[in-house]
This record gives C-alpha cells, structure tokens and sequence, in this order.
C-alpha cells in the first residue's frame, strides 16, 4: 500500500524544487530503476505491481500505480532514490555540454548516447532542464547512473578553465564531414528554440554543421538529440 | 467558431480507422501547418488562436482549442488536411525501410532525418504506426510533406522486388564504420522492442551494427531514431 503520505511526497518530486530541498527523485519503468538498483544507489521507496520485482518491493496495484506516476501511463515499478553523492569533474579526451537544453526526452537521449560512447560526464548550463526530472530519467533508459550531469552556473567559464578547443553545433558552420576534431575537443551543443548562447557563442574556436543533403526546401533543422547523435558518431568513427 | 460538428470529427481522427474512412488528418503547431499549407495539400479545416494566421482561418479562443487539440496541450494552429494524392515508387540509390515501428515520435523523427539525408521516401511495413497519426505529423516538422510513407502489406517481397543489397540496423553486427555500403542498397530499422521481423532477417544480406564505446556495463541500445540518424550519417558522409 502507498500512504498518502507517501502519495503526497511523490508527487511533490515532479517539482524540481522538493527534489532538491529533499534530496530524493523519481524513477518508473523496470529497466531504469533496475539499472539504478545495480548501480546502489540508495532506495528510499519501491513499489512495484509485480511480484517480488527485488526484496522489500511493496506491492501494489494498478490503481495505486495511477495515483503517483508521474506520466500519462504508469509503468511496473516505481523508485524514490537519493540523489548519488556529490559528483566531481572527469577528465577525458572529449567533454560534451548542453548550453539550456529544455526538452527533457532530448536531454535524456544526450545522457543515453554519452553512455554509449563512453563518456561519463555531461556538463549542462544551469538554464538546463535538471537531469532528475522523471522524464530526463526515464529517457536516459538508466544511463543516468553511469554519466553524472554537471550543473554550472558559469558554464562559459568553466569550459574555458578546461582549457581544450571548444567547437558548436551551429547550423551556419564548416561541415562536420570535412571538420577534423583535435584529440581533446568540447563540443557544445545549444537550446532546441534559440542555439548557443551569446556567452559561449564568444569562446567557441570552431563552429561546425551538419550538411543537409535536400536542395532546396527541406528540412530546416535537425533536433537537438539527433544532432547530438551525429556529431558523437562522427567524432568517435576513427577513435 | 468550432462547430460540435467540427469537434467530433476532429477528435474521430485521433483514430486510423476515420483517418483512413475520411481521408482526412490533423495537423497541429505553426510549422507544420504551414509546411502542409505551402505544400499546397487540400485544407478541409483550419483553425487558429492567432489572428490573420493564413487567409479562411477560424479564429478561436484557446478554451475551444483545448477541446479539438490530439495533444495535452493544444498549438495555436491546428488544420484539418485532406491525405495527398495516390503515391508511387520513387527510385533511388538509397532506400530506408521500417519493419514495425510503433512510436510515433521515432517515426516522425525519420521522416525528418530522410528529408534532411535528400530522401523522399520511407518503406513502412503494414505494422509500423500510420504516418498521419497526429503525433508523427508533428515529430516529422512538416517533413512528411516531402518524404512519402508506402506502406506495404508484404514489405520482405517489395524490398526483394529492389533487388538492392539490404543492409539491417542489427546489435549482433558488423561494425558500421568499418561497412561499406553499395552504391544501391536498401536499409532496414526493426521495431524498438522486437527488432527486424523473422521474415525480413531472411532476406537481409548484411547485419550492421553501431560500435558500443562504453568498456564493461554500459547503455544496451540505442533508440530506432537515433540509430537511424547515424546510419544515415555514416552513409551519406562520403557521398
């Protein structure tokens, strides 16, 4: 059973404000708070409509699940987590940063495919959607328990201090097919509706496109997940 | 002014089974209504919260587009279309194919991804979710008008019928980026759950797969979308 005690807190973590002054966020899905399961992060509670889902799962039912999902359908299982310990940057060849990317399936899918090519960090500007909003959790597919988000408040200083050439997803910029990317790079990737920032705009060494094979009128954009997507498979081909 | 009329046929065509009776889809978002209008495609319906949006527009208050919007929250536009005229094969060197695609917003997101690659055609098979669904409307950003759906009840004769080397998105495969892909060739991306059917893994003539980065546990996929943006990437890189 969920108390409304329960009920209430949890509903409360779609707000990024008591996930923040508790410490705690919201996992649903069965592969995503199995994978932060593994990864020991500290449980706060576990509710589950399937049977014994892992030990000292309460179970409830679908009935109870639609009361504290925080999306439209709920899923099996849902987690209250601790946030992970305080986080420290990771030094590694490429660093990748979202300058106020807003849509948190995006910012998910980012978090996803960093895991996949093997980054452990993402920096994020602080106009960033927080990377523990359910869905941002439930996008990342559980990856969020292997790249921890950095939250900046100055993200233009602290990409400068990595002392590395800084290159854009811009659409303006050199074709990423003819870029050659230095053996430590940053590469900053800015919000679905405005780009980069002006801030960052001024330390960037190097804007790059992704050329768009219709002549003529075509598609005018890329979203900001595929675009993360291309730029990553394109850097890592020859690695 | 929406009519009741107006009201009930509008959210009828939340359901293939109207769409498909009427010949009629709903469009809703500035962009992709007006990609729909300049692609000068029958206009049954059009309905705005902003005055002077395009000529005949219905001016109404967000309180009625409310009750008309397929989504949570409603657009400021919102057309009812007529589909476009019959289509037929289009030739090319590079053709995507999709066996089983159900979520709507992967599927609007290739559609984006082959207008973007100069492709203006995308194979479905009888399984993957309609094309004129509300929500891939809305992922494709209007590119639905430039990228044809097919969709066919036996996709493994018509893809044969390409007599083109079929290439499939496969996580058991070889690496993409030490592929080569034949001038001509076809590519196939399975469903997110279930992957490439039996039947079409029969004709496939090589399994391609992206190269997981992460050493030891890391991410165990990639998304259909995100797969396809690389793909057509790594094929389009060269060309």
């Amino acid at each position: 059973m969920v108390s409304n005690n329960q009920r209430k807190q949890i509903l409360q973590l779609k707000q990024k404000k008591y996930r923040l002054s508790s410490g705690y966020f919201v996992a649903e899905g069965e592969k995503v708070v199995e994978e932060i399961l593994s990864a020991s992060w500290e449980c706060v509670f576990l509710f589950s409509t399937v049977p014994n889902f892992f030990p000292k799962t309460v179970l409830v039912n679908t009935a109870e699940m639609i009361k504290i999902t925080h999306f439209k359908s709920p899923s099996p299982v849902l987690g209250v987590f601790k946030f992970p310990d305080a986080i420290f940057p990771i030094i590694s060849n490429i660093t990748i940063a979202v300058d106020g990317v807003s849509d948190p399936g995006n910012l998910g899918t980012l978090i996803r495919l960093c895991d996949w090519f093997g980054l452990s960090e993402l920096i994020c500007s602080s106009s960033t959607v927080d990377c523990f909003n359910s869905k941002v959790v439930q996008a990342s597919m559980g990856s969020i328990v292997r790249v921890q988000c950095r939250y900046e408040k100055d993200l233009s200083t602290t990409l400068r201090d990595l002392k590395k050439p800084i290159y854009s997803a811009d659409f303006g910029g050199e074709s990423l097919y003819s870029s050659s990317f230095s053996e430590q790079a940053t590469i900053v990737f800015g919000s679905e509706s405005h780009g980069i920032s002006a801030e960052i705009d001024e330390i960037v060494n190097h804007k790059i496109s992704i050329p768009n094979f219709r002549k003529g009128r075509g598609a005018e954009s890329l979203n900001v997940a595929i675009a993360g997507a291309i730029f990553l498979s394109e850097i890592f081909r020859g690695r």
